[in-house]
């Protein structure tokens, strides 16, 4: 009976839709909580990744309760759904000071600074105290206060311990260029060395103020590494789901890739091998990466009863527009038993700008 | 007042969000009307690029009374506020033909076809007799009946001229190829080729039924070509808003362009020459360009009472992940005048995949 539900929910799938198989989000999440707790780290999962009540879910079942987010609107919609401890691990927006006074007051928020600028103004205008953490560039170069420049973070350490609403919790860092590594040694070595610098610059912080805790860790460092001395929480959040990314960087074995995007075919082109699938830049997004010398824009795999098995041989998508997919399939036996009005599952190559653009998964 | 009233209308901007100048759109479309009326084509344009009641307005305030749309949802979604001539022009998903046979009962609705076997299951599924186009391929290498497969173009006619449900409204090609053109003259090559290949099909078609239709014609040709001989119909949609891709090919000026995605700012790195705005690839998406031998996101403009003007020099959107926006500026004053809490606008590279991630547009 599971058998024929799982099939028929599969057949109500009309348009290009997230399917999330729940019991590998689950080993993902069970996986790297036993990590964090071996390491005596809290994890604070990313919630961007998913944006979803239900794998939220998944999270309190195994005791999570510090959650990370990318945005006010984000905190507020998990803070509506039972969530009382949120970062926003994003640049605070001055512009939703309203909302962040808002959320202040409902739950227990941490924000994330990096000028005196902005603590100067939450220091005006907060009606409660609130948590920040300075955000430390440790190479990213993306945001953050450089973790060599003392005289900054010395100046800013000033304002917010000298203000009356803004409360210093710790020292956050985001190593975004792991995604971008060649080579798990890669990126246990940006991991390692930005641990380095955030304890250094906790040492300048702890003339300010006692206990500065350091909040460190992307998905790919967060797989890869052991090695967590000096890190309080670890924030990863792509790993719940993962994808072929994290695949290339070594951080998980295609089996433990929890979604793909399921997308009607529309049309079959026998003649110059290809499927064309409706499922574009606005369901998939427009990433793409580098696979055996090839760009592709995700792998292919038959969806049946229970979820997906290993991808389709020497098939992929090679690119996308708004709406369509465009496969290039040289697997003769797929391509001759594929027609217009079969789904198909894409693996993408990113969950989380997957998942973004397809808010309501289908869960198996 | 009037002035004073736009001004605030912008300081409510609290997050990434499109904006729309009116009369900009108001003077695209007619520019574009009066050019179909010349060439006595119908203008049908494609909705997929606002996806907008309010935009939809404007058209219905010249006259426009034929849409296009790209899925079933935004055909059921126009159907719903009164639009009543309808073309999907993408190929039709057998999976939704439930929505398929309540549209059709509904408004005049065009489906795009180019198989037999979808025609084979409209046939035996429809309730109400449904117009198709065939989907003729004649260069871009996408869907369609390639122009020059005579048997399979046949063998489709056959099939429509002998159903029950099934009606031949025309045949339908769309040159996406014309968005990657090196040059006006290039587009115009590619338009003025595919007509004359359509034609010939038209020919062949004309064997089973007098009358067949010939829809064509993105927004670089639609803007750059004034021979339209043999069509009836054209199809731009992305010429409402324009962007620095249609700039860059030629088919718009910088003052037509008539949305720019309004950013606030969340960082400021005078050493590194850095602008963060709040606006990524779940805002911009994750499409680039060239430019000056740069890849880049956007270019940005201050934005002020009226809208915004020239973009600021030497300054760009270099790179975007999720929520972050990475604006490089070598412009000194404007580097020097911005700080956190201010909003900047990004003019983006392809505004239908912007107005897409970004549903509620604010008007000016």
């Amino acid at each position: 009976m599971e058998r024929l539900q799982r099939q028929s929910a599969f057949e109500r799938i009309q348009r290009p839709q997230l399917v999330v198989d729940r019991e590998k989000c689950r080993a993902n999440i069970r996986r790297m909580l036993s990590k964090a707790n071996a390491h005596v780290v809290t994890l604070r999962p990313h919630f961007k990744t998913h944006q979803s009540v239900e794998i939220g879910e998944l999270y309190r079942q195994e005791g999570i309760e510090h959650i990370t987010v990318s945005s006010v609107q984000m905190a507020q919609f998990f803070a509506d759904n039972g969530w009382s401890d949120i970062t926003i691990a994003f640049p605070v927006n001055l512009r939703e000071i309203d909302g962040i006074r808002k959320l202040n007051r409902q739950i227990r928020l941490t924000l994330l600074v990096e000028s005196t600028h902005a603590v100067r103004f939450l220091d005006e205008q907060m009606d409660s105290e609130v948590n920040v953490c300075i955000e430390v560039d440790t190479g990213y170069g993306r945001t953050g206060i450089d973790w060599r420049s003392t005289a900054e973070l010395e100046a800013l350490l000033d304002r917010i311990t000298g203000s009356r609403m803004v409360r210093l919790a710790g020292l956050l860092a985001h190593n975004g260029h792991t995604y971008h590594a060649q080579s798990a040694n890669e990126v246990l070595e940006i991991h390692e060395s930005s641990i380095e610098k955030l304890v250094q610059v906790r040492r300048l912080a702890e003339n300010y103020q006692p206990d500065v805790r350091i909040s460190l860790g992307d998905t790919p460092a967060c797989s890869l590494s052991e090695f967590f001395e000096g890190v309080d929480e670890i924030r990863p959040g792509n790993f719940v789901y993962y994808d072929l990314q994290q695949r290339s960087i070594g951080s998980c074995t295609f089996e433990q890739i929890a979604v793909v995007v399921a997308c009607p075919v529309v049309s079959v082109q026998k003649r110059t091998q290809k499927i064309i699938v409706y499922g574009g830049a606005v369901h998939l997004s427009k990433q793409s990466m580098q696979e055996q010398g090839q760009s592709i824009h995700g792998l292919v795999v038959s969806l049946s009863d229970g979820g997906w098995r290993e991808p389709i041989a020497n098939t992929y998508v090679a690119s996308v527009s708004q709406e369509h997919g465009i496969i290039h399939c040289r697997d003769a036996g797929f391509l001759a038993a594929t027609k217009p009005g079969d789904l198909v599952g894409i693996v993408p190559v990113h969950s989380c700008l997957a998942a973004n653009l397809l808010p309501e998964p289908h869960f198996i």
